[in-house]
């Protein structure tokens, strides 16, 4: 694993005296953050960047949602809520788990978050002890591998086809399963890939997790964002698995909400309370008025996402009809949320001869912003963002095809 | 230490497979969450029930701050921050830190966070190793307990005497030190107790750290709200205790904003990058506009919060002088916060033996919220919050000392 991540940001040298916790000495920044930082410099200097490395809606939150979280400040809602959320935002969340995922909860197992990032942090402390193995399929976003490590678990990855549109094999799953896996972590749609898994790939999941006893945390944020089938949610599966499921959502990706900072995790009630119990000690409530924006969110009329899920859809057959000119890239249509991660290895060689390096050449000469496909264990890849209008992405995979024309410099 | 403390909340056996980790058995709920639910049960049946357990101020955020947000919201900035937080913000914490404490720091010392807590968090996960020493002074916010177990710290307790205001002794400080004492937390003015350290034993503090090498962890989120002589910022006090402390601090206190979460630490550079990079894996940024909030209110006419702490010092004044005319109640007037922490065991006897079952007395017979004293290592005591009216300090305070007045029940 290591050898694909980036190295920690702290090294004790840098330290006046050896102060860091061994652990704060294996901390790792994000690792989109050099790449936009440095296109952000560009930009500050002038440069016209174009940026395909973003990791939310380029939309602006829709109106409803807006105007509900000013009244609630107006209403004076900007005290301490309880720490799992306002009643009014868990029913909000219990209504829309059981009308479109087909999940059953109880207010007392949701948890509401500062971000979906954080639910997945209180899952994973929640479930997983030091030597317990965690399962991910890569490509992977890269905090899944953070938190696991930070819990003291074993990272196991499963490796997925880019031909199969990194869905994986059912075999390739079985193999990586063992009497010490505790936690399956899912994300369908996925960061980075796209990847949508198929629902009897789920159904197999679902059954080898009751058998042999492991958890499946759901990362679901994406789930709003598929385009050409339908969104399954592994804990709606039944055969027992609703009770061995965390489901984590929020509201950044559908609603365009990303600074808003709203997560939730739907978990059987132990689980849920000691997550609460986790989240009183890190950060308590999550903004008091943003969770009034999220039940707008959840209640809105569904023809608003489904105009942006539209959207995404046109962009995601631009951007995929754009790469496919270019010769020697690879590429199968993704199936959910706003991301492609092409292969670009036939044009890594010489100087230039890892993604990171690639990301660093297109960044600086065709000023398109890119994130290198080795931080989500895809080495030779790179995640373009079509979370950009029309006029960015054609003029993005223009200049990336230009460059790539030109003799290797 | 823990049998002041309140059992786990999620047992093992409640759990249908032995589903939690170890870690997750010992997540404690928060000690103030069973009778303030009691108390809005109670208010929920139409009870008359007068709550003197809040831990946030009862004034409405500042306008000038709500604008602010609002402005923010309807400009688009709705969108991911820096983790650290805006540089608009980091830069008005650096103006305030110079300006208010004295500390002169740099906007990359700076991690905005969703609130003090998980500035705390991050400071402790930093700095603590399993083994590592944590000393706390009692009485203490029980989170202080709870993060430094949750790194693998070893808790030490320095106890305070109730007629020094519960400040320290500077020997029984010394006692507590040893070479393996990693973090010493401050709190002044202090949760529960309102005790405010003098500069003195500040001082020697930092020279005691600065020579034996431990770090300062100094909580300031009450800074403001300090009656009859002046905030001093542990950093402040040259002599290199700058390079060894973290302040930690936020709008919730100050400026009545406990529901917008925004707590910020600055921290020498090689921290301050660890605590962001934790962060990253954890919530990332604090919610957007919540941060333009923060923004205005670090800019704010000193004259309202100086407002809002009169107001406050006119409360003290007048619970201290009600709490005097109960008979064997003892309390030294403290200097700082919002809380009272009176000394009721001369009324503990027979049934109600403990201040818990003395506040769950008082709750039920005279329908008056307070949070027993043992869940902040005081038993025998009783926190109060003047964070209420006058009109329901004067009617709290009559009801118990009516309540007590009768024969033991």
């Amino acid at each position: 694993m290591s050898g694909t991540l980036p190295p920690p940001q702290v090294s004790l040298k840098d330290v006046k005296t050896a102060c860091l916790s061994a652990r704060a000495t294996q901390f790792r920044p994000s690792p989109t953050l050099a790449i936009t930082a440095k296109a952000k410099e560009l930009k500050a200097a002038g440069k016209d960047v174009v940026s395909l490395a973003a990791g939310e809606p380029d939309f602006d939150t829709p109106g409803s949602i807006v105007e509900a979280a000013k009244a609630a400040i107006d209403g004076g809602q900007t005290k301490y809520t309880p720490t799992p959320g306002t009643p009014q935002l868990r029913q909000a969340i219990v209504d829309k788990l059981a009308r479109d995922n087909g999940i059953e909860a109880g207010i007392d197992q949701i948890v509401v978050s500062c971000g979906a990032k954080q639910s997945l942090f209180n899952s994973v402390m929640t479930l997983v002890d030091p030597g317990d193995e965690v399962v991910l399929f890569a490509p992977y976003w890269m905090t899944y591998v953070d938190q696991a490590e930070f819990a003291g678990g074993t990272v196991k990855v499963v490796q997925t086809d880019p031909r199969r549109a990194f869905v994986p094999e059912i075999a390739d799953i079985e193999a990586a399963l063992s009497p010490r896996t505790k936690v399956v972590v899912l994300n369908s749609p996925s960061n980075p890939s796209g990847a949508v898994f198929d629902r009897e790939t789920l159904e197999w999941l679902a059954r080898k997790a009751v058998q042999m006893g492991f958890w499946i945390v759901s990362d679901e944020i994406y789930e709003k964002l598929v385009y050409g089938q339908r969104h399954v949610s592994v804990a709606s599966l039944g055969g027992g698995i609703l009770d061995q499921t965390v489901t984590v959502n929020g509201c950044s990706k559908s609603y365009a909400m990303t600074g808003w900072r709203i997560g939730y995790a739907c978990a059987p009630k132990p689980v849920a309370k000691a997550m609460s119990s986790l989240q009183d000690q890190v950060t308590s409530n999550a903004t008091s008025f943003a969770q009034a924006g999220a039940v707008a969110a959840l209640s809105m009329d569904p023809a608003e996402t489904e105009r942006m899920r539209m959207e995404f859809e046109n962009r995601r057959d631009l951007v995929c009809s754009l790469l496919a000119e270019i010769p020697g890239v690879h590429l199968e249509v993704p199936r959910g949320a706003f991301y492609v991660l092409p292969d670009f290895s036939a044009y890594l060689s010489g100087r230039i001869s890892t993604d990171t390096e690639l990301a660093n050449f297109l960044l600086e000469t065709a000023l398109v912003a890119t994130v290198p496909g080795s931080v989500f264990g895809a080495p030779g890849h790179l995640r373009m963002s079509y979370a950009a209008s029309g006029d960015d992405i054609r003029k993005g995979v223009a200049r990336i095809a230009e460059a790539l024309s030109k003799p290797s410099p």
